[in-house]
C-alpha cells in the first residue's frame, strides 16, 4: 500500500470537500435538542494526522462540535485501562447488533441481560459506571484528562447548553440506565452515571483533535510524535474492532464494505477514523443521513479510502 | 343459574379453604422487597359480598395486605370517570398481551408506542399520569378516596415500608416510566407519576374490602346495599372485560378457561373478583405460582366457580 | 336481562342492517387471493338462533362464504373431544397475544416454543395436526362431519378455488408450519397438516349455519331444538373463553369492551358469535377493518349487544 | 509486520496443534443430523497458503469435511459476479445482527423485510436464489465450478448423506425460506432454492482447499500462483468485510477482538480465514463451542494471529 503523499493531500482534501459538500443538502442536522438543531448544515471539515503527529487539514477543520457517541471509544479505553478486558466484558458484550443504537429490546430478551456492545447507548452508559473515581465529578474529570492526553491538547471544554439540554430531555437513555440498574449491570447511582455519560457526550472538539486521537489508535496507543504509550496496544485493537463492527450505528456494515476503515460517528456529525499503522482522520459534517451518520463525512471518507486504498479488507 | 345459598356458603368456604390450604406450600411469597418477603405463606382468606352488601367470609379474611396490581382496576375507573374512554384509550390500548407484566419490548416495537392495556405496569403507570389533580398528593388522595368509597370503608391506609421499598428499588418500573415519557405517553413529571403508582400499590386492604369492591363492579357501579352510583355502568364493564383478558398476568387465559370470572391479582397474593350481576369476591393467599398469582387463591376461586357454576362463558 | 322478543327482532335486525350498511364503504375486502378479492363489499347479513333452534334473519343471510379463521373454533372443539384438554394444551397455549395472527416471533422467543393459543394461525395449524384420523383425507372428513353436525346441515361444501389459491400462495402459514415441525409441535407431515388447515378454511357456510353453531355453543354443546349433546360443556366454555380473549385478532380486547360477546371472525367477513345460555349469532359483511374483522359486522353486533344488553361483563 | 517464515512455520503449526488439541475436549460435534454426529472430536488440522500458492500444513489437514456455512462466502461472491452489488443488496442487507444465525424474528419485525446480511441462514438462502442458471441443477453446478476454481482443485464432491439428512430435517431453514418467499425476497421456487442451499453446504473440502480459497480472497481475487483474476477485488473486500462483522455467528465480535482476521466458520468445524495481502488459512476441528464455532480451531487461529501479529486492527 503506497503511503499517502502529504505534500499533495491538502489539495486532495480540499477538492474532495468541494465534491462532497453537495451531499450535505440531502441530510438533516440532529434536531432532538435545540443546541444541535441550530448548527448550520453546510459545515464540512477534515484533518489527517500521521504517526509522527503531522496534520494536514481542509475545510472547517477548526470548527468546534460535541463528541456525542464518539466519546464511547475513549471511555471504553479508559475502562479497559482501569479494569482490564475481563471485568469490562462481564458487564458489556463484544457483539454487534442489528438493533438501533438506543434499543432496549435485547436487554429484556437476552439472558443474562447485558448490553451487546459498548458502542450502543446501553453499553456506553454501563461503561461510564465502570470508570474509576470516588464521585461522578472525579470520574468525569478522569475522562476529560484522558481525552486531552489522547488528543494532545489542553483545551477541551464542556458545552453546557448541550449537556443541560440532553440531561433534561434524555428520557430514553434514562430508561436504558434504570433497566441496567434493575439487572445489576449498573452498580453505582443511576443519575450519577447519566451525568457522566451526558457530560462526556458534550465535550467539544475539532477535527484536529479527532485526527490526533485516531492517530494514537493507529499507532497502537503511542502518542504520535512523542511515542508515549497512553493505552495498551491490545486495548487499541479492541477499540478499532468495535469501530468496524459497530461504529456507525445501523450503517456499520455498509461503511465497512464501502470505506473499510475503523471509525466512530456521533450525531453532532463528527467521525473519528483510524487507519491501523497509517494515520488518524477527523471529520465534521453536521448534516446526517437516516442512520445518524454525517452524510458528507461518510462520502469524504469513502473518497479518501478509495484514493489511497486504505480499506483494511 | 341457581343463586348461592349464603346460609350454607360459610361452611362451604371454610371447607374449601381447608382443601386449598395445601397448595400454598407449592408456591412462594413475592421476594423482590423485604416487606413482602416476610409474609407467612400459610395465610388464606376469602370474603364474598352480594349485591345487597351482605358479606360471608372464612379463613384469614381480616388479614391486611397491600393492593399491588389490584389497584390498577380502581385507578383505571377513576381515570375513565375523569376523562372518558376516548381520552384514556388514546394513551393506553385495549388489547391483551402475550408479554410479561413488566415488559418493555412492545413499547419499542409497536408504532405508535402505547402500552397495550392498563393492566400491565406500563399501562397502569400511564393511567396514574391521567388522574386529575394539581399535585401528586392531590392525585393520590383522590385515588384513596375513590377506593374507600368503592370498598365502603374509611380505613384504608398506606404501608409505608412497602411504599419506600418499592420506590427505592423499582428500577424496572422507572425504566418503563422514562420510556413512556420519551414517547409522550406520560405528560407529567415522571417521578411524581411513579410516586402515585407506588403509593396506590401500597394501600392496605382486606378480603372484605375487595369483596365489596367486586360487588360494586358486579352491580354496574352501584354501591351494594345503598344503591349509590359511584361509577358509570359502562366503565365497570370495561374494567371487567380487562379483568378477563388481562387480569392475571400471563395466566389470564388459563384463568378464563378454568375459572371464568373477571378477576385481578396482585403480587401480595390478593385477588379481586367480580361475578357480573351476582357478587364480588376477595381472596388473599400470599404464596404465588410462577406467574405471580396466588396459588391457593386461584384454586379457591376455581372451587367456588365450579360449585355454583359461575363461569361467564 | 330481558330475553329478546323474536317477534320484533326481525324488524330490528333489518333496521340495524340498514344503519350499519354504510360502514362497509370504509372497509376493504380481503385481497390476498383472487377468490376473496372479487367479493362485493356491499353484502351484509345476520341470523340469530335461539336455544330451541328458532332462527330469525335479515339481509344477505343466505349468502355463502368461506369459514376461514372461524373454522379454528370447531377444529379446537374436535381436538378437545379427541384428546382432552391436557393433551391439547401440551401443544398449544391458553394465553392471548399482543402479536398479529400470523406472527412467528414468539415461536422463536418463547421457551419452550409453543403457539400462545389456538386462535392464531400457528396454534390452529398445530390443532389440525391433532385431529384424529389415519390420513389427511380422513382427518378433514371428520372435521367436515363435525361442522355439519354443529350447524345442523348436510350441505357444507369446499370452495376449491379458495382452497387451491391459499394452498398455492400461503407461504407465511407454510413458514409457521415448518417452524412448528422444527420445534416438534407438529408431529405429522407438514404438507398434510397445511392441506387440512386450508381445506377447513375453505368450507362454505351461511349466517344461518354460524347462528346454529353459535347456539350450540351457547347451549353448552347440546344441539338447539333436539338436545343431543355433541360437545362436552366444558369444551364449549373453553371455546367461548378463547373467543373473548382472542377471537377477533388484534381487535379482541376492543370487541370485548364494546360488544362483550364471545365471537370469532374470519377474513371472509364472517363472524360467529355465541351469547352464553341465550343464543347464537352469525354475521357476514366482507368489507374488513384494518385488523381483519368485518367492519359493518362488528357494528351490527354492537347494536344487537347494546339493545338487548348482551355483554357478559 | 514481519512476513511469516514458512521454513519454520510447519513446526510452529505442529506445536500449536498439540497445544490446542486439548480444547477439543471441551466442545461438542454438531449433532442435529446423524452424518455430523459420528465425526470424531479429536480431529484438528490446519493449512496456510501464501499468495504464491505455497502451502504449509499440519495435523489432519487432509481430512474431508462439508463446507456448511462456509459456502455462504463463495455463493455470495458468485451472486455478486452475476448481478453486481446493487442487485444483491436489494435482496439482502449489509449489517451484522445480534440474533442467532437461524433467527426468523427480524424478518417479521423489520420493514421492509430483508435478511440483515448474507452470512445468516435467511440471507444465504436468498443469495442462492440469486445465482444465475435456468434450473436448480445448473445453478448448483455453477456454484461447484466456482468453488473448484477458487480452491484450485478438480475434486470437490457432494456428501449425499449429509445433503439428504439436512434436506429431510431442515425444517427451520424451510420456515425461513417460505417466509422469504412470502415477502418476495425469494423469487424462484422455494424447494429448488433449498436444494441448492443444502447441496452447497454438503460439498466436501479439506483445509488445503480452504487455505487456497482464503489466499485467493487475500489476493483480491487473483488465483495464488497463476494470477488469474476470478473475482473482482471489490467483491473480495465485501466478502472479507462480512467475514469480520458476521463470519462466526454470535461470536463474530469476540473473534474480531481476539483474532482480528476475516474468517467464516461452519458447523462441520471448518474455518476459512483470509489475511488481506498475506495468506489464506484453512482449519478443521469438529468439536464446537456453544456458538457453533470450532473450539480448538478458534484457539489455533488466535495463536497464529498473535504470533505473527496478523490482526487487521
Amino acid at each position: 500500500m503506497p503511503l499517502p503523499d502529504f505534500e499533495i493531500s491538502s489539495q486532495h482534501l480540499q477538492s474532495w470537500i468541494e465534491e462532497c459538500f453537495s451531499f450535505a443538502r440531502r441530510g438533516e442536522v440532529a434536531s432532538y435538542i435545540p443546541a444541535l438543531r441550530s448548527v448550520p448544515k453546510g459545515i464540512l471539515g477534515v484533518a489527517i494526522c500521521d504517526l509522527n503527529g503531522e496534520i494536514v487539514e481542509a475545510g472547517d477543520s477548526d470548527y468546534n462540535f460535541t463528541l456525542q457517541s464518539i466519546s464511547k471509544v475513549m471511555t471504553l479505553l479508559l475502562a479497559l485501562e482501569d479494569h482490564g478486558p475481563y471485568a469490562v466484558f462481564k458487564r458489556v458484550g463484544m457483539e454487534p447488533t442489528g438493533d438501533p443504537f438506543n434499543s432496549i429490546v435485547k436487554l429484556e430478551t437476552l439472558k443474562p441481560s447485558k448490553p451487546l456492545n459498548p458502542m450502543i447507548n446501553a453499553g456506553a452508559i454501563a461503561v461510564c459506571d465502570l470508570v474509576n473515581g470516588r464521585t461522578a465529578d472525579e470520574k468525569f474529570q478522569r475522562i476529560v484528562d484522558f481525552v486531552k492526553r489522547l488528543a494532545n491538547t489542553s483545551e477541551i471544554i464542556l458545552d453546557s447548553d448541550v449537556y443541560n439540554s440532553e440531561m433534561d430531555t434524555g428520557h430514553r437513555n434514562r430508561a436504558l440506565a434504570y433497566f441496567l440498574k434493575d439487572v445489576d449491570v449498573i452498580r453505582g447511582d443511576v443519575e450519577d452515571t447519566l451525568e457522566i455519560y451526558y457530560r462526556q457526550c458534550a465535550l467539544k472538539v475539532t477535527c484536529r483533535d479527532l485526527a490526533f486521537i485516531g492517530a494514537a489508535l493507529a499507532n497502537d496507543g503511542q502518542v504520535p510524535g512523542n511515542g508515549e504509550q497512553i493505552v495498551k496496544p491490545e486495548y487499541c485493537r479492541i477499540a478499532k474492532a468495535f469501530m468496524v463492527t459497530c461504529g456507525l450505528y445501523d450503517g456499520s456494515g455498509e461503511f465497512a464494505i464501502k470505506v473499510g476503515i475503523p471509525a466512530k460517528s456521533g450525531v453532532s456529525g463528527g467521525i473519528l477514523a483510524s487507519v491501523p499503522h497509517e494515520f488518524g482522520i477527523g471529520v465534521i459534517g453536521p448534516a446526517l443521513d437516516d442512520k445518524g451518520n454525517s452524510i458528507a463525512g461518510v462520502k469524504l471518507l469513502e473518497r479518501i479510502s478509495n484514493h489511497w486504498n486504505l480499506s483494511i479488507f
